[in-house]
């Protein structure tokens, strides 16, 4: 079905979305125009959303929220680790 | 019911989730350590849950990414704006 195969590609597209970001964050060593308040706001939407799945059992919303959880994770230790360095 | 409760919260925080990011970017006029690729990756995600949102006529998933996508938006105007301007 056709609106599957989208709804997977969509999936794909944005549960990875922060990679490059991440990539961009060690390459330069530097974090301090992302904003924060997007990272924690986004976690804190992706855990509701996690938690949606897990009480719609949905595995689809299960594994894209938490594997764009780990990435935010990764961010929010990076934001921490280079702002604190400067 | 409690899952539609935490559903729509979830939908409420990530879809507004990149206005702290764009209030920044117009604070700092600064936008260097924003990967572009996340920005273009997400909102051709988004896109595509737009198109799978009208395909199963969801207005759910509709309204809360074209609300991202607008968003998105703005941070990818944004981005070249002070992007050039340095």
């Amino acid at each position: 079905m056709i609106s599957t195969l989208i709804g997977l590609s969509a999936a794909t597209l944005t549960m990875f979305s922060f990679i490059p970001q991440i990539a961009r964050a060690l390459r330069t060593k530097s974090v301090k125009d992302v904003s924060p308040v997007t990272l924690f706001q986004l976690s804190l939407g992706v855990c509701l959303w996690i938690i949606y799945g897990v009480l719609r059992k949905d595995p689809v919303i299960i594994t894209a929220n938490v594997v764009t959880l780990i990435s935010l994770g990764i961010l929010i230790f990076l934001f921490f680790k280079y702002g604190r360095e400067k």
